[in-house]
Parts: structure tokens; sequence; C-alpha cells
């Protein structure tokens, strides 16, 4: 009998103002992944290593790989697959991938990619894994929480990384390194991975006032998270690490307070642990970060840099398109075109749903 | 005509968890200064050199000086007057102070004191200032806003510090140092200084849940502020960095939400940037936090120092008398001997009530 449902996963911002490696909020413009398990299909199938005929539009359409050991979202479900003892895809397995989330400008591509990929895993092979067990599994691929948490999870997020004991952090290297072939090359040794520990990470989700929306304004050029890491100190003192703990309280629940606060919010958006060090990579970004206001700007509330960038994140009640247009003109000015997308919170998070 | 008043102030919880010079928590522990201004003590009043005749009964009593200029409450009051035109306090004012929080120890007694001596001088002047605007008279004496904000707004606060303007700073210096006299000797120059910088310090009022009781373990020695932020290092690891923002994210959060949930608070509770740093000054720290755990003692949520120590705040919805125990056992093997009270946040901070 063939079988056909569709998985979809918001984008999202993480990094929000203070809350490096912390805050993330899932935002409504969705990767979209078509599953279709039909027999007839067998033969075709058998065309990829595991049997997964990988069809992508969308963002990165030209660069993403389509064999299925190699593509992120396919390469994870093997992952979670591989864990729980299934080798390959059924035969006749096709996914068509819709992807209108641009790569590499800090609106999680590869986050939801992950999450898609663990989904898609669980889905196959009938697991039933409950969501906060599905996290697990995207943490072995990305040990980052907050962008994969927002997507998973939804809405507006705040996560930690439990301190693992050495009898987990052993485990955590075993399937990445042996059982997936890297796609720079590998060997499949055939092992059976263990599964991830429990609760590597720790989420709450907060309240948001309805009021607030996500304006993202888009550069044209990408920023590799690695790059993006590497330009970060090792070391902070005491008064900057202050400054991020101080406005990250306040942070989280002004923006769960109606009428939002815009002096409030807009002072607890700063940040001096990333966003000064990225200027390096991302033209103008002080001066584009300082050029809004709630003062020039009525209905700004605050602005800050989306994940590892270029994307700039404002966030306002009304006059998007005067916010959006004049970090647009700050940003042509370094020679960088722009495109922007109203948003707002997907607060269901990632979803399933069967045809 | 004499005139009576009575100015309550809450201990305070600073410091919570991962919340370092952030959080703090109003307790139901309240310093209490009752004044009467009565003409007919006039004549006894001139004895001190600002009119003020001052008693003292409680913590402190044996070391709190009773001098006017040198006493932390109507000194900071004497400021307060000093900045709005006034020279002294009105003749025959009698101040009696009635203070239960230990001094020393984390829970507040100084900043506790700050606050008092500021709604006194509001008071005494006729001012009418706002809390906020009180605050800023605060911070102008301690410019750490974690226990001066809970004292003044009470229940459990998140703030943070504007950044000043250039102007603003060279403002702040001036009351200080000119206006009054040091304890330790220095000039009444007889200028009236300006006014501090509007809103110094911003802050949040979190939701908090009712079931959740605070245990404060006091060990008899104390700590001082100073000694305690010797010990700290000026620069911290981006790990810890972020292992304590990823934490403070999930707590404030966490303390809202009902039922509590046990194993989100007690990790998000943990911190990597102060109490590590502290065991030197207090013996068996690390043992004793970790020596009650919600696995252990049923009903605990959380455990961390309270403000620099040595005071062990446990957060806890049942089974106080056994945690309390624990820990007291624990500082017992060091040869500390410690007394413990059940507080619950004070809800409504500092308070005047006319007579």
């Amino acid at each position: 009998m063939p079988r056909e449902f569709v998985i979809k996963v918001p984008a999202s911002s993480a990094n929000i103002g203070p809350g490096f490696d912390v805050l993330g909020i899932g935002l409504n413009l969705y990767l979209e992944i078509s599953v279709n398990i039909d027999p007839a299909l067998a033969e075709t199938s058998k065309q990829d290593p595991t049997n997964c005929i990988l069809s992508y539009e969308g963002e990165g359409a030209d660069e993403v790989p389509l064999n299925s050991e190699h593509n992120l979202i396919t390469r994870t479900a093997l992952y979670v697959l591989r864990c729980n003892g299934v080798r390959v895809f059924p035969e006749g397995t096709q996914v068509h991938v819709n992807n209108p989330i641009p790569l590499g400008r800090g609106l999680g591509s590869s986050g939801a990619a992950v999450v898609a990929g663990v989904m898609l895993g669980d889905k196959i092979g009938g697991f039933g894994f409950s969501k906060q067990r599905m996290l697990d599994y995207c943490l072995m691929i990305e040990r980052h929480p907050d962008n994969i948490t927002a997507a998973m999870m939804g809405g507006f997020v705040g996560s930690y990384l439990r301190e693992l004991s050495a009898l987990e952090t052993e485990r955590k290297e075993i399937p990445l390194s042996e059982v997936l072939p890297e796609p720079a090359g590998g060997v499949d040794t055939g092992l059976v991975p263990p599964e991830p520990p429990v609760d590597i990470g720790r989420h709450i989700k907060y309240d948001w006032c309805k009021d607030i929306h996500c304006i993202a304004i888009i550069p044209n050029f990408e920023v590799s998270t690695a790059e993006s890491r590497g330009v970060l100190p090792s070391a902070f003192t005491a008064k900057d690490m202050i400054f991020n703990l101080q406005r990250l309280a306040v942070l989280t629940t002004a923006l769960t307070r109606s009428p939002p606060d815009p002096e409030l919010i807009y002072a607890a958006m700063q940040d001096k642990v990333h966003q000064p060090y990225r200027k390096t990579l991302i033209p103008g970004l002080p001066e584009i970060l300082a050029s809004v206001t709630p003062q020039t700007h009525k209905g700004l509330l605050g602005i800050c840099l989306s994940g590892a960038g270029p994307t700039i994140l404002a966030l306002a009640t009304e006059n998007f398109d005067a916010i959006a247009s004049e970090i647009i003109k700050r940003f042509a000015k370094e020679n960088v075109t722009c495109q922007w997308k109203l948003l707002d919170p997907a607060y269901e998070g990632a979803i399933v749903t069967e045809k």
C-alpha cells in the first residue's frame, strides 16, 4: 500500500539579542518535505544507495546534494533509522523537498533540515518518538540547541544543554563517525549505534505578546556558521558577561507583556558577546543596528542579528515597511542588496500530516 | 505638629543561581524604621550634627554607628535631602531602627538600609519621588541593582544597569565624594549636588508560583561583599558564560509555572560564574550545594548561595525541615553553626505607613 505524509518545519531566528546560544524563535516560513512510499517505485529507488528518490525545489536547489547519504535531511533520517536497527529507506521511497528558507543567512535552514530529517526517520521507522526524544537525536547532529529547539518546538524558546556524564559523552561520538559514511568519504561499518543519551537539552517555551511581529531583512550573501563562530573570542570580561546576563533576564519576560514596552525591550536586546565581533563579517553592522530605534521609528521594539547573520531581525508592532526600508538603505550604502519578510512565530513548531 | 511614620523594607536574596548581579527576591523579613518628628524634642536632637536622634535594636546593634552622618540609613537620607537643597533633618527628628536582617550574610541588609535611607530622605523632604526615581538615588550609593531592586520593588525581579552617557557618568561621582562627609573623614563643602541621572537601572518583576517557598540557612559568620567579590576572576570562558546564559533564560520563567518542575528548576539553578570561586570563603560549599537534590529530598526545587553568601537559599514546595537539617548538618561538619528561616517573597517591596 502506498503511504504519503508531509513534514513541515519552521525557519528560526536564534541568538536573539543577549541570548547567544540560548534564545530562539520558530518563524512561519516552512521547510516542507513531501514523502511518498510506493512499492511501484521500488525499481527506480534502487538507483540510490539507500532506496530514496530525492527531489528538491526552492532555496539551495542548485547546491544541495540529492544523494541520500550526502543530503543533510535524508542523512539525518538514516542516522535515526540505523540507531534503531533499520539500515535503509523502504523500497520505493520518494522524498520531495520544498525549501523557502535562504541558506547560510541566519534563518535556521540547517536546523530545520536536521529536525525534518529526524522526524522523517522517526516516521519511516514508525518509532513514535516524542518531540523531546527527537530533540536528542537532533542534538547528536548539531549540538547548538537554540535553532533546533525553536524549529522542533516552535514559538519563543530558551534552552540549555544538560551536562552529560562521562558515560553519556563517550556514547555521543559513536554514531556520527562510525555509522554513517561521511559526505567526504567514510565507512559504513554496518554497526547499530547506541541510542543517544536522554534529555541532552532542556527547554522552556515562553509566552509571546501577539502584537509583536518579526521583520527579517535578508542580505544577499552568506555567512557560514563556522566562519561566524571563528571570529568570537574564547574569553569574556565579567563586565560584558554581566551586561548580557542582566539584559537576557529582562528580555524573555518583557516580550510576553502586553502592551510591549519599547524602551525596556530595546535596551534589553543589546548584546556585547557576539554582535560586536561579527562586524568584520557583515559590512556596516554597527551602524545598521544603531540606525533604527524606538525614537526614530515608532513601533520598533528591538533589533539584532538573526543567528550568526547576516540577516537582521527587528521586532515591531507597526511601521514594518519603514523599518525594513531604513535597514535596506543602510545595507545599500555597503553595496549589499536585500530582500525582507514580515514573519510571525510558528507557535506549533514542526508537524507531520498524513495524507 | 508631631509627625510619625514607619518605613518597612524587605530583606533580599540576590545572585539567584545563574543570575549573578541580575536576579533578586525580596523576602518577608523586614527592616523597620519608626520615625517621629516632634518639635518638643528639638533641644535633644541638637546633640546630633544633623538633628537626628538615632536608636537601634536587633541584628548589628553592637556595631552599627548611631551618629547620623555615619549611619548608612541616615547618611543615605541626608544624601537625598542635600541633592534637593535640604542640609539637615528637621529639628526634633527621632529615628528608631528595628533590624531582624543578619548583617554580612548575603540577605541584603545593606541594600535594605540604602532603600530605607532613600525613602526616609524622600519622606522627610516631602519630595514625593516614585519608586523608580528612588531607585536612582539608591544606585548612586550602591551600583549593584539586584538586592536594591528586590528590596525596593519586592517580589522576584531581574534588573539591568543602563549604560550611562559621558555626561551622566561625570555627574555620578559628585555627590558621594563632595557632599557628604565620609565616615572615615571628609569635608562637607556645603554644595548642593546635582540630582542623579534618571533611570540608572531598569527592571522587570516576574510572576512567582506561590507553591514555592524560600528556605534561608544562615551560618554564624560574616562574608563581606568586598572580600567575596575579590575572589572572582575578571574574565570567563565562553563555555561558562553560555552555561549561565542558558540556565538564566530558563529559570526566570520556570519559577512562574505551576506546578513547578523540580528537574527543570534544579538544573536551571546551577551556576559557573560565582559559586565555584567562593568555596574558599565558605567551608564545604560544593559538598553542601550537592548534598540536597530533588532525588534525595522530595519538594526541593533548587539550591544556591544567597547573594555573596554565606547564607544558602533553597527553594522548595515541602519538606522544609528536612532540607534545612541536612544543610545544617553539613555545615556542622565544618564546625559552622547555623540558624534557618522559612520565608516567602515580599511581594509589595518597601512601604511607608503614616501613623
